[in-house]
């Protein structure tokens, strides 16, 4: 038995620079037509110079003509004339709060500033993609930021806004409450809970942010994406760290989960019964919904055991030692 | 200036086995007229001799003439002539559920089929003292375990039921509801919400069952202990671990704040403005609870800087490197 994905999305990735990015981009473009290529690197991707030097490393890097690097600019207050330079090398335009995580230091501080850009951007129809989460304990973060979701949809009704990994019932709510709204999910989100990560030994390895949350969300989640909602994408946020990243005292906030992704999804998809949907969640509903062509790229996925490496390199991958049922053709 | 303190108790203490007994036992020792010693070994305290061993081994461990190492027993179904033999040498009996942390595998797995040893309990005056989390969702598990409480303080009303190391506002209302209920509260779960333990980076030190929870129910905590509450009572539940099983993908949960917590308790005293309540919470309650005569013992808190140790041995403590207001004089 197998399956035939045409070219799969990846809608939310993490890439990295330097040795990681050599190690890391290789393991998506095997298996993905494209991805969306998150932009908060140690300096933020944010001008069309570095828009075009980040993607040619990673087409680089990548090493495959069949494969789109979607790119996003890191957000800030931009003037037209940038924007209308940058708009056609960009997917769209990557919205952190400051400080939430991992490279979002010079992220938005106040909401109210940035109408400006985001007219522009409603205008010239770039998508804004959001990190969102508020400021405050840890599993409230989310549900927080929902009132900012809710007041950008109704004030820029024709600006695309992409809730990011979502994790939360109260996100796919709003979803549900906006046309112009979608969201990725990642397959972590759908595969495990704050239990997990917390509930027996403590697993670094299954740390991230946002952070998993409780039984009651993840079967929200898995509804939504096992009815075939249409505004829903698979966006795998796989965030590579270095082991020592992992296991030192204070450990950083990621799942590697790139080159397991396919695989445990058709798994996923499987036990829920509902293999027939993972084409439109891994490429149509992405397609349908930002209006792209990605290359042409078939993946095969056959039913064979594969045991997923403790280690790529350096990094350790989500499910690292696990045998799946599927596993990507050679 | 300087606080007296009297007899300073720590009513929940794990002091392990081994090197690791040999290494934290005077720790204890040094600040504390007496602890309750936890009986969850890996081969767990449950017969007289097994106590009588513990207790010879914790005295020569700790080095004090002035110290009281109250033995609990390992919970399991005793006979009366068993309780009668072990009655005098213990002061409590700790009931764990089966699997629910560190060494409780041999613990109760059905409730219903303890009620003789309960009631030989109730009528022979030995304190019952519990992990109270039942199996589901970890920041449910202590709520879930409340109507456990609520059952067995109804059915043995003369049974004196601690609820160890409590975490939560639910917890505090069911121990208002029954005068023969108390509970012990740790130094941690006074300090940090579960956002210290995974809101920023993920602190493999700061992770325990139970697991830290929300703001609010630090604030009830801490509501309860500095309005004086006359069945709350200090217990640390310092369980040391080797860096390494901190540190390795899977970390093992516990706090080591044997050295470290009167100072602490002290800090936190003072911050709430409720310094004259630290003897009470520290000895006073315990000792009327438990009906206890401990060793006479002054321990004397200096305001003077004191900076935590990195590690004790191979033991990284509660605030480590931290420099505290108070200390404890030579």
């Amino acid at each position: 038995m197998h399956i035939v994905l045409n070219s799969p999305l990846d809608m939310h990735l993490h890439l990295r620079e330097g040795d990681m990015l050599q190690a890391v981009a290789p393991m998506t473009t095997a298996s993905f037509a494209g991805a969306v290529i998150m932009p908060n690197l140690v300096s933020p991707v944010d001008s069309p110079a570095k828009v075009r030097r980040y993607k040619e490393q990673i087409e680089a890097a990548g090493k495959s003509a069949s494969f789109a690097a979607y790119m996003t600019l890191f957000f800030r207050n931009y003037s037209r004339a940038e924007l209308a330079a940058v708009r056609k090398k960009i997917i769209g335009i990557k919205l952190y709060p400051a400080g939430i995580t991992t490279g979002s230091d010079s992220g938005v501080t106040d909401f109210a500033s940035i109408g400006g850009t985001l007219a522009l951007m409603e205008e010239m129809q770039i998508p804004l993609l959001v990190h969102g989460e508020a400021g405050g304990f840890v599993l409230d973060r989310e549900k927080e930021f929902l009132e900012v979701y809710l007041r950008l949809a109704e004030s820029f009704p024709n600006l695309h806004i992409v809730m990011e990994h979502i994790t939360t019932a109260e996100a796919v709510d709003l979803l549900d409450c906006y046309q112009n709204v979608s969201a990725t999910v990642t397959l972590h989100h759908l595969l495990i809970t704050l239990d997990d990560v917390i509930g027996g030994l403590m697993q670094p390895d299954l740390f991230c942010k946002p952070i998993a949350k409780r039984p009651e969300d993840r079967r929200r989640l898995r509804d939504a994406v096992f009815s075939g909602h249409q505004r829903i994408m698979f966006g795998s946020d796989s965030a590579p760290h270095p082991r020592h990243k992992k296991e030192c005292c204070g450990c950083a906030a990621g799942i590697f989960s790139a080159p397991v992704a396919l695989p445990m999804l058709a798994e996923l998809f499987e036990d829920a019964g509902r293999l027939d949907l993972l084409q439109s969640f891994v490429s149509d509903i992405a397609c349908n919904r930002y209006g792209l062509q990605p290359p042409a790229k078939q993946v095969i996925l056959e039913k064979k055991p594969w045991q997923v490496p403790e280690l790529y390199g350096k990094v350790k991958p989500f499910g690292a030692g696990q045998t799946l049922r599927w596993s990507i053709a050679a």
